[in-house]
């Protein structure tokens, strides 16, 4: 039977507000055997692709791997639904292999015929946030004007591909120059603009959308959120992901005009992806034949090995990531 | 034919942000006669009561009338369902004779049973506005935690008295004692407290909602809409139906919290009551027999006579009013 040293992501210490990437310590363990316990009715997995999110920065618990969304190839399994060399995705550990307690919770991958790290991006958690995010909470009518923020990020560039699907007028904004071509030239947007060059975000938007915003997706807060609203169209509808703008902050902004959301009459809403996983199937059913087809493209900032997953999730604060953030832990 | 002088609240000048006494003028027209112009389809009526809303401060035209919710009697008339000694509610001018020009808009009152005052209050755009913002955008269910800002006014009176009519928890804040005893001993909120002597807003509704928030009815914006996001409940709902804290300032505060809508999947929307007057006979079939059975009361504040309607109109952004704030121009 094989025996393997497991390394690991651990945050060694509470931190309050964002860690830094000393907190995070990469840690071999002694020896374990790659073998279910007697009785457990877990799998054992390795973890072959791990997604890097802002969210997982609250999440963190001192002394443990850190948790998140993964692909992973089940090397024991004491679960009726699941054996050895199955594919799956769902939630596991920041290390090369994790024993999953809960497998009921776990994706069985059916396609393969895709990359498997789309399994934590365009078909996992983060399709099925814009899908719900726009289309449910959204509810676009065709030729609606769209402002989506990260748009270039592991969520917004699937609104933004979402939008034009719907016959929408997309506007995307993100921190780079390159970001911006990538919106414009690659995933659709009819327009773009890096936010960092803009003196005056109101002004920007207004050169945009002369008409004003129906839809806003929302992923940074802050002052964009403030910009936003003083541009939001009667009956408009804010659909929020995210606020990477305030994750870092000890206190946060706090946000003007929000008083425009009674004569603008608009609805805001926050949701967590978690609560519509019943709504996969039907997303898996609309996003296979838009990937295989060509329709819709996913791209990805892959960071290669454990060791520099620590940076690549820190990176997402600063804005480093092009596309959707990956850490490959193995290739299978 | 009768002639008269017409008394009229007029703004002298246009005023950036809350007008000042003295900005508003009581002045006599020239004589005029009683009489619409010949061929007109409007209707001439003679104002009884107005209603004093914050928000008309926003509204006001320079050298203009005040123009706002009134009752109404009709004095002459050139359209086909309205006929002299009609009494009507809608919108009409500050003075004590109105020539209206699109009488379609005005409501014919039926019920003359209860005092005509309610036609801008519990029985007009007020009660509407708690019936549409609490029912309709909150969706109560029995047993959950209600709380209501500027609870005694003409609003939130109302909110207070139908989240207990649901068998709701039910919690109201306003600026004096004597409108919390109104609250807790007149409107039957289960609660109630004077924002103005707590120190820590935050640490309020932690006492009086230990289990948080599920609805909040939102009438003033700023430091408090801060704390209620800090204690809603994951789904609350949050039925944005004025900010009268801002209306007065320069510049918006800046509002924290905001990030509270995603984790707690927070509902927040915005709503003019005038888009859903469609809704009118619904709410007055379920008011007029709670009112004639009692089980809802109504209390206003008025003030006698035009020349007391700009002090009146003031009042409601120092909470000066208890109740409902109406000007009585002529008793009939």
């Amino acid at each position: 039977m094989e025996e393997v040293r497991n390394q690991q992501v651990i945050l060694k210490d509470y931190v309050n507000g964002l860690p830094k990437e000393s907190d995070m310590l990469l840690k071999t363990s002694s020896t374990i055997l790659l073998k279910l316990p007697q009785g457990s009715n877990g799998v054992l997995v390795k973890n072959l692709y791990l997604s890097c999110d802002p969210y997982l920065c609250c999440l963190m618990s001192k002394s443990q791997p850190i948790a998140g969304l993964g692909v992973a190839k089940v090397v024991d399994s004491g679960h009726s639904n699941l054996k050895k060399g199955d594919l799956v995705w769902g939630w596991t550990g920041w290390e090369e292999y994790t024993i999953i307690t809960a497998p009921d919770a776990l994706f069985k991958i059916q396609h393969t015929d895709v990359p498997l790290s789309y399994y934590i991006g365009i078909l996992g958690m983060h399709g099925m946030t814009a899908y719900y995010g726009f289309y449910e909470i959204c509810a676009p009518k065709k030729g609606e004007y769209v402002f989506v923020s990260a748009a270039s990020g592991a969520v917004g560039q699937l609104v933004g591909q979402f939008a034009k699907l719907t016959g929408c007028y997309a506007v995307g904004t993100a921190g780079t120059n390159e970001k911006v071509e990538l919106l414009k030239n690659k995933f659709g947007f009819d327009e773009a603009f890096n936010y960092k060059e803009e003196q005056d975000l109101d002004e920007a938007l207004k050169r945009y959308f002369p008409e004003g915003i129906d839809i806003y997706f929302e992923n940074v807060g802050g002052k964009m959120l403030e910009a936003v609203l003083l541009n939001m169209k009667t009956n408009g509808r804010v659909s929020v992901c995210g606020m990477i703008s305030q994750y870092n902050l000890n206190e946060e902004e706090g946000m003007r005009n929000l008083s425009h959301i009674i004569m603008k009459r608009l609805h805001m809403k926050g949701f967590i992806v978690g609560d519509h996983i019943n709504l996969y199937p039907k997303y898996m059913e609309m996003a296979i034949p838009l990937i295989n087809e060509g329709k819709i493209c996913y791209i990805e900032d892959i960071a290669e090995g454990l060791e520099s997953a620590p940076a690549a999730l820190l990176g997402l604060f600063s804005g480093k990531n092009v596309g959707k953030q990956v850490v490959v832990v193995a290739h299978e």
